[in-house]
């Protein structure tokens, strides 16, 4: 049994019990505490930050002669860091060649290789926490756990999966077949699994490390050697990610070359799809938007493309025991990360009657001035706000901000509100659009926005959050409901819409969290996404199985 | 629990448990014996076969106002039967209809309508025989095994692959999540199976249920309505089918449309395609061209295909124990349903300078007349020969065959062989092809041929074999070998061909042979097809997972 397999197994143990009972678990804590990751833990992490900015980034023994990167942190430092540069050749090549003793090594050794490197990024969780933050724009608290140990929960949860689906294939069996009057023919059957070649993984940059994870350690565990593709403006968690998978593959005695980074400039793009064309990139996981998304699907040289895309996600108000908590809840929703989450909400319907709130009946503009309340609550204080809100990744969404703004009524406007004027801020924009006006609330617009939807009625307000999922894609819905009928009539149209839906959250909970190894991210049922993180059909298609078989000799 | 499921139970289990182990189980016995089926049961089978001929075929509330059939049986018969003729949009509104009732029930519920299915389905064995006989042109053991309990072993061999995706996701968790000082957040999460949509199989003619069931029963068990698209000259054996299952969920209160089939006549072609490119159509599985297949990932409204295509077979000789058993071995192969099996061998590579046969040497041209022997031994009875052989499917084969014997030498000549003159046989063909025209052997040439090819060397054979494999596809090879060092190069040289290898078969196990349960058929890893009967892979993608959560009201 391999060392690493061994030393890691309990970890793996509890996850594959875990996706069975899909109740809490996590090895990697999510507080970013130096009683969890030891003293000092937080201070060397923001040190070695420091120390990787400006130079170029090591990476022994990697392809690329010539270094380049431009990655400038929506909270406006410079990180000045170059990353050996390749061109989609240099790196399949070297990735074809790392490849073969790969393939070759038992599931326990890329099984032991993988945990190894999950438990070495984890504790680095502080270091990839400021490598996410200066490249996601994310406040510190969430690039922590978003970037880190949420990152690393679905890099688990991933193995477990491809680790169930694997195991269930034994490597030889004997196989007696009676053929009557007391005779039978013996074979022995031998089984291996073929991992299909390189896999390619493309990320964005709101979630370098979270979006990327599951596919990369699907693909390596299955005996793919893997090409992480970064966002340009996003490198650096992935450059770590990379730095130390490969420190743990030289010690185990394999080609660093097995996992290789895919880095370009912003100024020069273009090897994600030379990447994706190239008859040897056999995988592609996929993180961004559908019009990239529909590019790879007619132009990549293979259709096993997993997705994540383009969604339109939605909140239906109809009844609350407690208005307030709702009201704390759902600005948390549209604050946290400027709404730059796949999961964040974007459209609030709600009936135009009003709503009814414990004992009291409230009206539209009072649900309205209500959320705007809590909102204004939630952001009063600039540090807090940093720190919920984060950054805005792209100064092209101030610009949709702004064009939005002259399309429908502002009910609350967006301002930068960073102390720091060097970080690119806007806190939240709430328009109001009318009902009819799908074309306008009906597409994702990434950032900061949300529009609260006067509805007919409840009923017309679920129909039509279930249909813009169903056609547009949605990863996320969420109700506040107190009657059980038309509770399960909103759970029945969510359902057929493919979106997962979540019912009065109020307190410590959100609908933008999903968590490994309980909630099954993207539905693969809607456009939002082919694909989930994790279940069986993320991983089982990763491999293959081939057999030899010849008779017993007696 | 349903009582289907109940009744059927242990045999569920008793697949989930060969799955993982592999070894030898059936229970649905292969042997066309009064003993096993019932006394009566051969004649009453063939009884039920004459009661349809020359009559509209009884599918009761199917839609179809119109009627048609042209099924001719190779053996010389004319069917005469009919069958309700939909159009796509006729079939596509019946099964969407039918299917939310069906995506509803139970997973238990489902599985257990398909193993009764499956259960009648095995008490019609020797109707479907004669069914299969009469459309594929297969001799009557074979179409027996390979219509009747082999099929039925890959429909159940599909269900308890879905069964183990499917039931390894719980339908609720009480998920609770530590948040530090004794605080904690509790949700109630619900997950709940969704089908794809529906279910489209295009079947072929020389296995009209062996290569159907497994798409059919893992759509069908996921919650998929499916319309069975059989060729249109064999329609009989899914008509069987379709009807059978069709009872069975009447009695279960189960609208009948759940399974359609979608029968078109050989002069009015095009239904596959209507339907391929409906957008209703979530799920494709297909068996024949690649051809076709091309034309389904180009034109199909779904990406999710699943096929079996075109493939070439090679046999490589390089030394045996028991030549008269080696060559009595391939000739039965080369034989068995005239080559039109997607397992038959194509492609016989023998080092030019001969083999190694037990202590003595033996030249090329001794080993090609040894094979002819064999086939002469094989098929010298006609009554025999038809048994083995069987019928030729297409008059177009046929020609191919005059047309390839021109195009190189002739080293065993075709022939019909049948007393019935009605039915179209040909003897195996044998031509020789030389080790540089890839041209001419390195494609399918579908029917009763092989090419006898003259290597240079045994490892030259072993690679020219594995590339052809890997370019071509190829679904089965075969090695003769004694040395273990060439050995274990030829099954790492088939391997990464993703093609499965049988070596040194002689006695009462042929290449051909690929039994549920055990062999996984099509290993998905070369262009032979991209799935495998059954895997993960084969199941996982036809349902998704959506959920609803809330917090847990205490």
């Amino acid at each position: 049994m391999s060392d690493l397999f061994k030393r890691h197994q309990s970890t793996l143990e509890q996850a594959l019990q875990t996706i069975g009972s899909r109740a809490f678990w996590t090895p990697y804590p999510e507080v970013p505490s130096e009683k969890v990751y030891g003293e000092g833990a937080r201070q060397r992490g923001e040190e070695a930050f420091n120390e990787l900015l400006h130079k170029p980034f090591v990476l022994a023994g990697h392809p690329g002669a010539t270094y380049g990167g431009e990655e400038y942190s929506p909270h406006g430092l410079n990180l000045g860091i170059t990353y050996p540069l390749a061109g989609a050749d240099a790196l399949v090549q070297a990735a074809y060649a790392a490849g073969t003793a790969w393939a070759k090594a038992s599931l326990q050794q890329r099984m032991g290789v993988c945990l190894e490197i999950l438990h070495r990024l984890n504790q680095r969780s502080f270091l990839l926490a400021h490598a996410t933050m200066h490249t996601s724009g994310q406040g510190f608290p969430m690039a922590f756990q978003a970037g880190g140990p949420h990152a690393q929960d679905r890099g688990l949860e991933a193995l477990a999966y491809a680790w169930r689906s694997m195991a269930a294939i034994p490597s030889e069996a004997a196989w007696t077949k009676p053929m009557g009057r007391g005779q039978s023919v013996s074979l022995e059957k031998h089984w291996r699994i073929m991992p299909r070649g390189i896999a390619l993984t493309i990320g964005c940059r709101t979630f370098p490390t979270w979006n990327t994870y599951s596919g990369f350690f699907a693909s390596l565990v299955c005996g793919n050697p893997v090409i992480a593709k970064p966002h340009p403006a996003a490198i650096l968690p992935m450059a770590l990610t990379v730095q130390t998978a490969r420190e743990v593959l030289v010690e185990q005695g394999f080609s660093p070359n097995v996992v290789l980074l895919a880095a370009e400039t912003v100024t020069e793009p273009g090897l994600a799809k030379s990447l994706a064309q190239h008859p040897q990139v056999a995988l592609i996981d996929y993180t961004g938007s559908a019009h990239f998304g529909d590019w790879l699907r007619a132009h990549a040289a293979t259709p096993l493309i997993y997705t994540e895309e383009t969604g339109v996600n939605s909140i239906v108000i109809s009844a609350t025991d407690d208005f307030q908590a709702m009201c704390a809840n759902i600005a948390f929703s549209l604050a946290l990360y400027s709404g730059q989450m796949c999961t964040s909400p974007q459209n609030i319907f709600i009936p135009r009657d009003g709503i009814q709130a414990g004992d009291q009946h409230l009206s539209y503009a009072q649900v309205v001035q209500g959320l705007n309340q809590a909102l204004d609550q939630l952001l009063d204080d600039p540090q807090r706000a940093s720190m919920i809100c984060g950054s805005i990744v792209n100064p092209d969404i101030l610009q949709h901000l702004e064009s939005l703004s002259q399309q429908a009524k502002v009910v609350r406007a967006s301002a930068p509100f960073a102390a720091d004027s060097k970080a690119r801020t806007a806190s939240p924009l709430m328009l109001e659009a009318d009902f009819e006006q799908v074309e306008l609330y009906g597409q994702e617009h990434f950032g900061p926005v949300s529009f609260v939807i006067p509805a007919p009625d409840t009923c017309a307000a679920i129909q039509r959050a279930a249909s813009l999922a169903k056609q547009h894609g949605a990863i996320t819905a969420a109700l506040y409901e107190q009657d059980p009928q038309q509770t399960e009539q909103a759970i029945e149209a969510f359902a057929q819409a493919g979106v997962n839906l979540s019912i009065n959250l109020l307190h410590g909970i959100y609908v933008n969290q999903s968590a490994a190894f309980s909630d099954f991210h993207v539905t693969g049922a809607n456009p939002a996404g082919n694909a989930c993180l994790s279940d069986d059909a993320f991983v089982a298609n990763r491999y293959r199985v081939v057999m030899w078989r010849r008779p017993v000799i007696s």
